[in-house]
């Protein structure tokens, strides 16, 4: 399979690079830049010698033309416009934007600031969470890839929330995430001085992610009305963790819910549900598409505390948009996303 | 005033040096440990110059009969068979470990997993969150320095839970803290290639600083049983970032509560609120004994987010602990705790 | 005294704000921007009721009435014109810019690619290497601050090259920096995601810094024509590290040579050679004054180690900027300047 | 082919599981330690899932028997032990720690403070630069498998040394290393709260590198007897960069000395030469096998600055190792090396 990258000169269109050069069925036909046309690795010198394809201009006719599938690694309104120029020329398109999340296109203007794209489009295009929409993924022609923060959130939460074992108005996600979701352009507030021994709270309950993960947790229980959900940044490169507390509706020891969970994700290549009293943090998924989830319930309180990590650019974003192209081209799932956790 | 510290050799201790050595009042008259005896600077080489002190053993007579105060900034267990060897021989004494905070005696075998100090000592030791206890503190011998986890939460707390503006079963704070924390002996967990780009959650439902702040809660609120209090690990040296959930009882919006809290802590010189939309970062705190404080009312779900933020060397540890040697001794509340945060 | 800060919004200026406004003799009059009119702690949260004043307009001729003495924290080529406007106004005033350091006019097209400002000024600004300048500084009204790392190399060579101890042509600075000399202005290269788990080198061979380190080796010793200088960014914010290399013209012992320094440095309060065997780091001097400095003489290959530390922020910056105020002033050379590193 | 790996709980060990485990000839047959018995996933979580393998006792006959490789990630002297065990049973061995890499074994007793191996060991061990010593490796039976810091120095080197443009009296190698070379076993000098935000020298001329090189450099060039070798800590986990200084014999441009390194490294993988003006940084090359290298000559001085880097764990370790074995095997050289760095 031939794929075009647009937005390569971020940090998950540089990851999309790093996966697909290696990946065993797709290859990279070409990539392309709004920005000056020049080989990635200026912009990227640790591809010297590894990857040395020149960026070019975004012709969409052309790349529809000669490619099967585009990954769009562009910014919220610069994708849903590309999607636009790219619906309906028969090339299967995965956005990792928000663009094509929300079923509710209203939520657009509140959340995101701007207009959303078109009904037919948001209409068709499939929610790309890789272990619960797959078999809508494998028909997909358009797919909007989750959210970092929501693939943690999501996939967490499911379990529990499909079996309908908590409060639906108990939902509290306390979410953590490494420096690069906040993407490669220069502002004083990600600067190196800035962050560096620092931790912040931003965007408190404005955050553009929890309409999607609304969204997504209504649909598995019609009862979940919203949620609170906070994001902070950790001073690392990589990685997110989602600590999730939820009341549960009954008195349910952390072994049963552990079987529960392993259960649900029992087959699925990605998802590793760790044993009783351990929990995982984020460096044991760096640079993996992996998601660890661990568990507590405590019969003190009667919350049940779910702790769900991942790297935020594998499959927080490119590692997740490889996974859902595998889906729909019919390979095996894990192509190309076989990397070990690169520890320490 | 002369004051002697006991285990200077832990962070903790350090940062009492640092803060003594250019008190205006108190100055320090020894320091003790109980391992070899040597000039403080071999272990802390950045205080080569400045206090070149010699660590001597621990003489309980000797202490108590040529210093006005002693500090502890010695482990629980080890500080409570301290304070026992100092009890009433006429020096006041603050310990800064864990073991005279929790009035429930049986509690220390839950939490702390060792047996607890006397009742008489239990009894007459003082919780000392110096903004809410200033007057219990005034006339204090024997003082509880409160936990580093429980100052950032409590202060956080205390203005909506005095008031009883909260569900009072509703309280979920998500806390995280630099790993100077945990101190300065060798363990493969906080090895710096362990902690470097990582996040980790500990201790979940398990932290022996729960039965404190569960216990400080209901003195305030009665109606407070307990409350899903949650640890995590920050890859920096300093800082605490407590983010608090709350449910409230009413439509309150955020303005009104940030009054609230500007008057509570009005007069009261390490605590900040910040204003409407913004919040607090650990760093702005760093080196220093304030505690900042950010809050946001949701009316999409009623809860209340309040951010509270410390050094948890300072306003955790030794920075609290000289403003209560400072209420002690009638001393100007912030007399050698004027430093300014150290940004970036 | 009475002093004006413009350019606080850098690193540099808000280092400033934290040292003077603790100054038991020196206060901030006023604070002074080319850009939006705020109060400096909407730019620097970290002043949040410490220290509100409110940035203005740089008016010259109201500054150089009302203050006794400013310090530019600008940037190069923009403190050049403003040391213009203020020459001969009867203010004095320190500038941390490179563009009063050097003597020979050309340097500054060739390293600093801008225009020199003009002879008169040049002739008349004294270089504020405190410990080895004094006498000039005492009676200096226009002051060059050094820069940071000839702050570090000059006060590691200065004893050996005094002593014409040597190889002239044998000097090797091999120095690492934090990121927090880099300024506050954003851009890709000093972003966090870049820097972290990083470590580059820049400039090599190029930093306008290399001419002012040569300046004044020839002043102590006329044989030095050139020196051998790199510059590395460490992920750290604050700190600089040169480790320096000289061949030594005869066979002197570590121990020797260190007596050769405790005597240089004797009576210099914020200088400290380390003993036998023991390197100071960076961290040792984190938010102080102080330079530390250690020796090896390596008899296997006749060259001498010097490795000498700074926090980039302080003594080379502000801090030194602060002691030159003081000899300018006749005050005590260590007012306002003895902070005890922040450890750890 | 079959490996056995003992010492899998260093970040070596733990580094040869992530390359061997996804290598496409070589497998992992055991595992071996002298600690508990148990799934090396409890040691390394990240493994979770992925490699279970249990840990087991070193039994040396079986070990020879079963498999056709033994990989030594045992620290130096148990090493030099277990060589000794497994010499001669016709099993290849690649030890990773230091002693099999001196000749001369008077060395040993004076940088590595141990005794040597016996001296029919020490002559048959080939020193495994594999971009140097390709020809010998093939025959190896018994490899000492390059330093970290070695290898970053010498690679740098040697197209200079080798051609003779360099006065051999004037090599000064100014190293930093990520603190993963460390180790994983606790220590208070590798603690986080004590190494981030901190940048240390270490072993100043006393490194048990530095005859490794020298031995080297001596066999490239007679005329070198010594060089000048630091070592600093850099804070992040992974990477080594060698800034190299060495005397020009003659008056040579950068441009001229590029294309000599270009023309030595081509067809080598894994070695990569930057283009004029540009020089790597450590992020370019973690995690995967690259030595990344870049010059540049100054006419000022005479001097050129070699700046090399690697991934202290993979070329400075692991993957060196593996691509030794890929050479005694006859495997393509980068057969399981092919991992791109991982960036950011």
């Amino acid at each position: 399979m031939k794929a075009a990258i647009i937005g390569t000169t971020g940090y998950g269109g540089g990851e999309l690079i790093r996966i697909l050069e290696n990946h065993p069925y797709i290859s990279i036909h070409s990539i392309h830049t709004t920005r000056d046309e020049k080989p990635v690795s200026e912009e990227y010198p640790h591809l010297t010698g590894i990857f040395d394809k020149v960026l070019t201009k975004i012709e969409t006719e052309k790349i529809a033309e000669e490619a099967d599938i585009v990954f769009l690694a562009t910014p919220s309104k610069v994708s849903g416009k590309l999607v636009e120029s790219f619906f309906n020329k028969g090339i299967k398109v995965i956005d990792l934007s928000g663009d094509l999340r929300l079923k509710d296109a209203s939520a657009y203007k509140a959340w995101y600031k701007h207009e959303p794209v078109g009904a037919p489009i948001l209409n068709e295009a499939i929610y790309g969470l890789s272990e619960w929409n797959r078999e809508q993924i494998m028909n997909a022609n358009l797919l909007a890839n989750p959210g970092c923060y929501p693939t943690a959130a999501l996939l967490g939460l499911a379990p529990v929330l499909t079996e309908k074992l908590v409060e639906s108005n108990s939902i509290i996600i306390d979410a953590k995430s490494g420096v690069s979701g906040a993407g490669r352009s220069p502002s004083m507030g990600t600067l190196y001085a800035e962050l560096n021994e620092n931790f912040k709270i931003y965007k408190v309950n404005e955050h553009q992610h929890i309409p999607e993960i609304e969204q997504q947790l209504s649909l598995w229980n019609g009862d979940v009305v919203n949620v609170t959900f906070s994001t902070h940044l950790i001073p690392v490169t990589r990685g997110i963790m989602a600590t999730i507390y939820v009341h549960l509706k009954e008195d349910l020891d952390t072994l049963r819910l552990l079987d529960l969970y392993k259960e649900t994700y029992d087959g699925h290549p990605f998802v590793r549900v760790r044993k009783n009293g351990v929990f995982p943090s984020i460096k044991e998924v760096k640079g993996s598409n992996y998601c660890d989830i661990g568990l507590h319930a405590d019969s003190r309180t009667g919350r049940l505390t779910i702790v769900s990590v991942i790297d935020n650019l594998m499959k927080g974003a490119a590692g997740q948009a490889v996974q859902n192209a595998n889906i729909m081209f019919g390979l095996k799932e894990s192509s190309g996303l076989e990397m070990i956790p690169l520890y320490p």
